[in-house]
């Protein structure tokens, strides 16, 4: 029931060290640069791969063809190359057709996007599902094309494949499921990106380690939308009769506070779980569910209305960054990071250890001073530590007032007000003194 | 379902020109001004009428006599004639008995009652079930009265005859009704008597414009309360089984700001309906059930509670002019009054449309793109109207997601925010692309 | 149904007298200190004893050995004499074990209680169930003990004994019950310890004067935690099954404003009457459940979660002088403690009269006209009391609309933001009026 948090040395440098081999990587929601990219997790995260081919229905989608990138840029008529993916892979828009020709600057420009509030970003632009291509580039770079003609290379392919995504099972004692849900199919953002993996990747790790778990933990690695729509396919049923939690990662690499986004049931264990540990913690923004976002949308969609919330730092859409060439390793931090996994390990912790229990004496407060649960003389006002003291015997008293067979972990801080850290270490002392027990639910 | 506000001409004007042919008469719980009332208002509504004979038992209260008033005024010492009621017909207290004779000043002070706070104000005033005569005068004009013999002139009769209410009846394809009930009782008052069966005449004309209506709607024209205890003895257990929302009508024709009055229950389909469309809308008043007030306090009582309330403008008791002279013409507008029958008509396309949805697609949010449900291409930052498209693809997501079976367009509105127009419109949309489906209650 | 508060005598005076003979016993959990103080009270409560011998087992406790307490003092190296419990019988500390001898200031300080922060105050300890001796002084007369070799004199004993409670009993027509408790276990301190038996008696007095009580009551004289615990021994089950509502009767002599700490259920009957009682008086402070305090704490304890509050003035922990010699008679008020009875038995005038109403005319509003219950006039401007009428109109329209068969007095009072005095008056006229019946439950 209890374990400490045990890191295989520095977080923060290991998981710098992971980012710098996926950063330059065009990844999209299929194709090559997704397989390289769970190779270099697997690593850390042995993971299985699911692979759907193209054209194979999912629910109301089709897998999409698999593009391949290769080269892509345009030469201004003064002879300047612009928009080389070589330099930065968010120049082509995702999922561009092939195009190679000479066009005029109005009929280029149909196809070029900027940020005119954002003059030095380079916007993240996809067309999935309608044929289309173009190029994406900073508004200040925008300014300085001249009139003439354009010569464009776009060398893409869309081809016959599969979309790919990758899942790592951690059985447990329970048939009972956490779910932990990433995403890969962005090239170069950093915190809307890659921060969610490599906290999973490393989370992975610690829930590895804990001794005789309950739960069966499952994390996902996959394409925003379809990739998860896929893995649904597969998994929806038993996510239905199974899972206890799940939990949407993306945006936990900024050093901003956490957010948490609530599950469409808004008071699921998930809810419950994540937002004692982000109260324990200090400030925090609570933030109803809403069906925009990340995959909690196809989890907590009407048919589904799974129990997955998501625990982010500052959301997508409120940081200007966001889906921008600015999300970049200048915008997070890897200490940030290496808390993320942290705060997600303390969940896991809390959802492991979210027991019922009860009183083992038939009546009353049972006599704590002969357990030494308290101390004997009263009004001990020469006591050193009388606050600190007087807080023990609270929670103590606390816990053994509200371990009535009813109430769990959870439900105690939260009707309490106490810490689950404090809740923790006075229920090992009870169970110990014999005056409380377990009941597995 | 679907079904705009298609107004016969200017409303305003209409209601203007029926408020100049009602205002004159003088009305009360019974008698002949009732029924040129009704006659009047037939043109509109065409009425059957419901006739109630003096003494006849109602539940705990039993049919008055019925009031005929021919003259009334009296003379003052100087010759001068005070309360005619050919100049103002609430000189005369309501169901005053007949009275011809001298009486002192000292003794008619007893009878004359007016309002030291409201001097320019004749006070509305009745006495329907103790025999008593009266006279209601300004302040002003009672300070004049001298000292000295008065003469009296009531010429009024109390003779066995009828109540009359009024109720037209519109069909619909289902069992379950909507009450709509004004009052008719009052003389010369504006807001807090014609505005009630006015904007009421006109919403009658407007729900019967519904092609394919799903309920049955019921318009009463009564004197309040004990036309109301007559209709519930003929229609109680009726309304028990069937009524699915009510409103009570009064003080709809000023141009402050609506009020909503909760039904008894304050979560029925009445205040659901009502709330909602003025959130929508802006501004406005919400105010829990209380038993006093008008009708509703019959509707709502003990042994009914039924789930009617009371949509307003400003409610009786918090506007100064409220039963007296002051609350006539200038006192009210007839584009308030044309817009309160614009609100009404909004809660019955509200209650109309309040199906549940469900969602046809077996499991996640539906490929929108390939149903032109969504913009292909994400982040179109050259796109001109962002905010308009991100608020159309919030509300398609937001009534999908919600579409599962159980919630309902109103809890819809609650739930997302969002406005019930804008619903109604992606439920049109999102039922043509298939990925919806209604189901009927 | 309807009762006076029909005061022996002037009650403040009373209760001083029986005050200043229960100030200078030296009470402690068991003893003779008890015993006397049981028999002064049995004056006004005849209560049955309850004895529990020393080393039986009550649940996870054992009852402790009966202390016995002649002389204690110590002497200062001046020959100076100082603690004599002859002065002030917090010096010695509770259930100090007896010692005779000389022992060095180095080592008699490891046995001194002293309060820097309240120079001037004795502190009050206890140690129960850990053997040992102490003193408790003013931290002003500690200050000036000089170095040396003291005379210790404790002259105490632990027998086999046993531990004393009282109970009385008021019977009722129902099995259902009321339970005050209070405790007599501290020595001489004014508001932490006779307010609360001194309140309960004579609160007993009235109590034993309703006619045709409904309720059976108990009342309870106790020590603190194990006497309590003793009790519940005996009377847990009975409780369970019976117990509508209980309060623990603590610190009700100061002029402090009233504080109500709900039971654990939060919303039990306990709570409902009291809180409405106490909102009805004027202002107090609720204060949700915790585990610490007085009895409630055995009453509401994960196993028994009976309907047990406290309605207290201002709250032990919450006044300086808590638990020291400043909490004596010049602290409190028997003019408060007087008040404390009436608030108490205006509870006890809810519980007897929290009848269900319903309406005994089939539907509608009665006519209240015809019984003398409305102004048959409306809107009767010379009216004297006119503000008064309203509300008395306002109040019996109400108590009639909620007279529903399921709402009872209290969720009257609490829907209709009524008082209850305005809600029992307007009842008996109804139920006068033949409107309405009672239901018994």
């Amino acid at each position: 029931m209890s374990f400490k948090i045990n890191m295989n040395g520095n977080i923060a440098k290991r998981i710098e060290h992971y980012f710098d081999r996926l950063w330059p990587i065009t990844r999209s929601i299929t194709g090559d640069g997704i397989r390289r990219s769970m190779d270099i997790l697997a690593e850390v995260v042995p993971t299985e791969r699911m692979r759907f081919k193209t054209g194979q229905k999912v629910f109301d989608w089709q897998v999409p063809k698999e593009w391949v990138i290769r080269e892509a840029y345009f030469i201004a008529p003064d002879g300047t190359r612009h928009c080389d993916i070589q330099k930065n892979n968010l120049h082509l828009m995702g999922y561009s057709i092939p195009f190679n020709g000479k066009v005029d600057f109005s009929e280029l420009k149909e196809h070029l996007y900027s940020l005119p509030d954002k003059p030095d970003a380079i916007p993240y632009v996809t067309s999935y599902y309608k044929p289309a291509w173009g190029f994406c580039l900073s508004h200040n770079e925008f300014k300085t094309l001249p009139d003439g003609e354009y010569e464009v290379h776009i060398d893409t392919e869309l081809i016959d494949g599969q979309l790919e995504i990758g899942e790592a099972v951690l059985p447990g004692s329970s048939k009972k499921e956490i779910l932990f849900s990433s995403y890969l199919c962005h090239p170069s953002l950093a915190n809307n990106e890659l921060s969610g993996p490599l906290v999973m990747a490393f989370l992975y790790e610690l829930v590895n380690n804990i001794p005789d778990r309950r739960f069966t933990y499952r994390f996902l690695f996959s394409a925003e939308s379809i990739g998860t729509i896929c893995y649904l396919s597969k998994r929806a049923r038993q996510l239905k009769k199974n899972l206890a939690a799940g939990y949407v990662m993306t945006c936990l690499g900024d050093a901003g506070s956490f957010t948490y986004k609530e599950s469409r049931r808004g008071d699921s264990l998930a809810d419950l779980a994540a937002r004692v540990v982000l109260r324990d913690r200090g400030y925090f923004k609570n933030v109803p569910f809403f069906p925009r976002g990340s995959d909690e949308k196809q989890y907590c969609s009407a048919q589904l209305n799974l129990p997955v919330g998501s625990l982010m730092r500052t959301m997508y859409d409120e940081y200007p960054e966001y889906h921008t060439s600015l999300d970049n390793k200048d915008f997070i931090s890897f200490e940030a990071m290496a808390e993320s996994v942290k705060v997600y390990f303390n969940v896991v912790r809390v959802l492991e250890n979210n027991y019922i229990w009860d009183n083992t004496v038939e009546c009353c407060v049972p006599m704590l001073g002969k357990r030494g649960l308290f101390s004997s003389v009263s009004n001990a006002s020469n006591a050193l530590n009388m606050q600190e003291q007087e807080e023990f015997t609270d929670a103590i008293l606390w816990f053994i007032n509200l371990a009535d067979g009813q109430n769990d972990l959870i439900s105690m801080a939260i009707r309490s007000g106490l810490k689950i850290e404090k809740l923790l270490e006075v229920s090992r002392l009870c169970e110990q003194a014999g005056v409380v027990k377990r009941i597995d639910k």
